[in-house]
């Protein structure tokens, strides 16, 4: 059995969830009659005080499916350059919305004002419109940066300056919430719709809920009929969902305190091998240039220990913190990590 | 509790689905961990004898799929005009993958040669490029009509003289096996994809598999990606569907049987409203013309009495058996019409 | 130097028109700077009675930019079993915009009313949205019928009962208000948009005009640019189109007039060649089955005697009147046609 | 009469090419029969060492047909940040062939080598497929930077290590070939597809070169008819290029050493107007921030005096020598600037 750090995407359903599973409620969702799936999407609404809610399968459906709802072809969206959506969905801004993305760079995950402002285009015969502006929080999968209410509030204000759209990519919005000590509600505000995950942190085996207005729901719940992500007695799936939400969220702090504590025994080792200031949710990016090793050595080595890390780069690797693996389970990887740079 | 013959996407599962879902040995199946996942699609590609399959969420997913995987914008698809790709999947075969569809007239089911040869172009400079022929079966949600091995096989000729792409629609593939004798592989002979439902009769809660050569399914896993069609602990939906897959293929024969005795009820009462010799599966088209009743009549006192029938039409609706009605219940709506349209 | 029926879409440029190209005042057009193209724009906005119009390349660029500008992908359209937007331009519909066609039978070039109601759908999760009725004038490029107003009033009338947009693709439109004896702004009453053809019967070397409301046109102005149909000075190829407008309009009758001589002398060989009801403005359409002969066979006959037709069948050809053909080129193709089939 | 300085694009077709108009041999091109354009075409295909050309309206849409017939929906083009494609094509990379732009910072027009390495995804199941190279030469419209052959060879080595398809939009590519003292063809070697613009430089009224092998231009000139780009009789349009291409290319240098001209009197009055170092072609930028000037103060003022400069920022614009501005024009238009920023 591997410690397993590469995600929190592995995090397995708790008992609780697989016996809501079984015991669910269900009907067919697509005719409108699951009870579990109306309840798990009105609570949803009401925790991010939003108007309505749509069960997905996963986070890239409801990403995708924002897309297609608020967008036309030959429109433009603003983007994190390194935002899931740029760089893990398979193209499917394009491919599926016909929509072009346009990529904004961050600094410790916040876009600059003025440079939000230099990418929107000004009409023109040529020119793609300008439609979206899509934050994600936490940003930045190999890093988990939360970003504050206010910070949210200036990108949307500039946004609505010129009529955009603004989108929320809130697949890790609890981790941020927790970090900022502010409720979901407020990562809510200002913001036209946003998706957060049931799975990573949650624990749950699938499942995302997009959320937004009445109309921009309606609409995006016949899009997602459409790429077949209706489903018949979705309520098996909105049941572990609804656990997920009532019992993982405040857990989250253990996940924290996890990755700082890892953070933490890293730079006992080796000052340079992460920065403890950017450990603010459930992420820790490790550099092992400073100690002259690659990233594929150190995963290796580790791997021969029953310790499963991720490589993101020629040198760095993320690890992150979540429902699988605990305090002596970090102690544990700190130690072999230790024995392998030595 | 309402006797509920609209559709067998209503089925739900069964004790030991529910039990499987909770007990299933689960893992991160975007990165090709879950090992109950592996299971269901290898024992879906053996039982069909092709090279590989891929778990979608529904079949209206593993159609959509199916297309943006065979197919290049501005190519053309031959499918049937009942068909359930042309009328209930959202416009998704030109939204998403920029295709465009012909339609076939059908009689009992079936294609004439001379038609389907007709809609194919000839190339030129004007001309869409016939890609891909559409088979459905059972064909007709409507009707559920099932189409014989040879008459896929004569289908199947056609298209490939014109280098063009074979694609089953098996939704009920497991109803048209049972009707025809054969084995389902039978049926997916001379056919380069197909999917098959694990809902509907098979009564899981969700999930189909699609079906074809490994490069082709190699390509639609990176495309269900980019729908946010894949999962992270998707066992759990597998484990339900392999359930489904042991248990639920051979007691399909109650739902035929049932199906005739609706039939036969039916024509006891006027033998104009349905037709006996069409009732081949487990669908019952009803048109209540002949008695002078709407559909809309018969369905509103229908459902005061706890029975939920579909209106397809003015004069026209469906009733579908499957494992949540049995004989009892069959005779009590026979009864109950009986009743309504005296 | 050939006799030419196949298509009147072979005409050339008259000696006014060459002369005009030569000394056509121009600007550059996607700055909004030429004279001429404004001129020509402004010309066919006021005699179709439609606030704006957009010069393009082709009948098949206004058809595919009208499409591009009114719909969403996912939405639908019906047109004709036989129209040109569904068989001649290259699978635009879907490719271009997501959008799902749906064709209608018609006879003598109409639909029936209850067809149309009955193709387009009840709003429903899984269903498309019928978005646009497309009309074409003259309807099918092998018979040429025009569609009187009153036909065309009835068709709009159901598509808004729906909110549909009422789009015609008027590439012979100009025929069809001579063999009606209507003005061309009668055929454009009830329309939201629709274009015609410069070429063709008026003889233009390229270029169609875009009419509608002048948001639509400046929507379908931005389109244009993306598929390239922007052009630096346009003029060149506006003038042209000037002297088309100015001049060619009123010979039709000619084309018309022939047309009706050759069906005339192909009912003197054999009556069943040619149905004369059927010839009401340029085109011909012959069946030598009758006589015994392939459509192949004659068509490299009449090759041989300097004679072009268009093959469009098994035993089946079509015959356009245009301006590079006159009477006695009509005379001298039907005692070619005697010859051969003898 | 202005002195229009905005671009290259208003130059106005010479009298020769007005004559060639209207003397033009022409047939029906989307019939394979117009020997004025087929002459174009061969030479064009000649000229550049390519297979097979061609001719479409625009460089816009040559580009954007490049695209859809070398790609499939998801894959991902890198492209440069100032390059055409990305932001005057109004986001039709996305909206015509659902592909994503990624885009590449430049230093003098060039991309680094390991900026492109970095940005080609590696193969992964959520990762959109790098398919495409978009080189641009000369680079970047407010500032034509010549690309040398051997800078496009390293370029288009790193694209094929990863099997990417390389593509140049080589609108203005006689500029870089004269800049370079190349031949054209040289420019076109380890390239898949290019296009050239017969306007801007060579003053024809429209039209553009799109060349490959030939089964690449067959595939393009499929798609050229999907968007409307099929012209009847084009060599009217043809004529004028091939008047273009024989008589235009060498008066080139008139440009660039008017472009000299501009900078060295720009640089006169104050040295930090413009860079000398990169004016390399025809084209000048100008920021007038040294001198406490915005770019609408001086646009304004020089319009007054009869004088169009182009402003593209808030204190930059961009000036462009042409067949229509000789070095009396830019002597005119450095001393009005002189007073107006004096």
């Amino acid at each position: 059995m591997y410690k397993d750090f590469r995600s929190d995407t592995v995090t397995q359903a708790t008992p609780a969830m697989r016996r809501a599973m079984m015991e669910a409620e269900v009907g067919d969702d697509i005719l409108g009659e699951d009870p579990t799936v109306k309840k798990l999407e009105n609570m949803a609404a009401s925790l991010f005080q939003k108007e309505a809610a749509l069960l997905t399968v996963s986070g890239t459906m409801a990403n995708q499916i924002a897309i297609m709802t608020a967008t036309r072809p030959g429109e433009e969206i603003l983007l994190g350059e390194e935002s899931h959506m740029y760089n893990l969905e398979v193209g499917g801004i394009a491919a599926l919305s016909g929509v072009q993305a346009r990529a904004l760079k961050s600094s410790c995950g916040k876009f600059e004002a003025a440079d939000v402002r230099k990418l929107i285009r000004k009409p023109g015969i040529q020119a793609p419109v300008s439609r979206m502006l899509c934050l994600e929080n936490t940003y930045d999968l190999n890093r988990g940066y939360p970003l504050s209410p206010a910070y949210q509030a200036e990108m949307a204000a500039i946004a609505r300056q010129y009529d955009m759209f603004v989108y929320l990519d809130g697949a890790r919005i609890f981790n941020a919430a927790l970090a900022l000590q502010v409720k979901v509600s407020d990562l809510a505000q200002n913001i036209d719709a946003l998706q957060f995950c049931l799975t990573k942190g949650l624990a749950a085996p699938f499942g995302s809920l997009l959320l937004g207005s009445r109309e921009f729901i309606a609409r995006a719940r016949w899009i997602r009929q459409r790429i077949g992500g209706g489903m018949r007695q979705a309520g098996h799936m909105a049941a572990a969902g609804l656990v997920a939400l009532e019992t993982m969220t405040e857990r989250l702090q253990q996940d924290h305190d996890n990755a700082r504590r890892l953070a933490a025994g890293l730079c006992a080792i080796d000052e340079r091998l992460t920065d403890m200031d950017l450990v603010l949710t459930n992420i820790v990016q490790i550099d092992f240039a400073s100690v002259g090793k690659t990233a594929q050595f150190v995963t290796d080595a580790l791997l021969t220990r029953g310790i499963k890390i991720k490589l993101i780069g020629e040198t760095t690797c993320r690890m992150i913190a979540h429902a699988g693996v605990g305090p002596e389970d970090v102690d544990e990887a700190v130690q072999a990590i230790r024995e392998i740079i030595r």
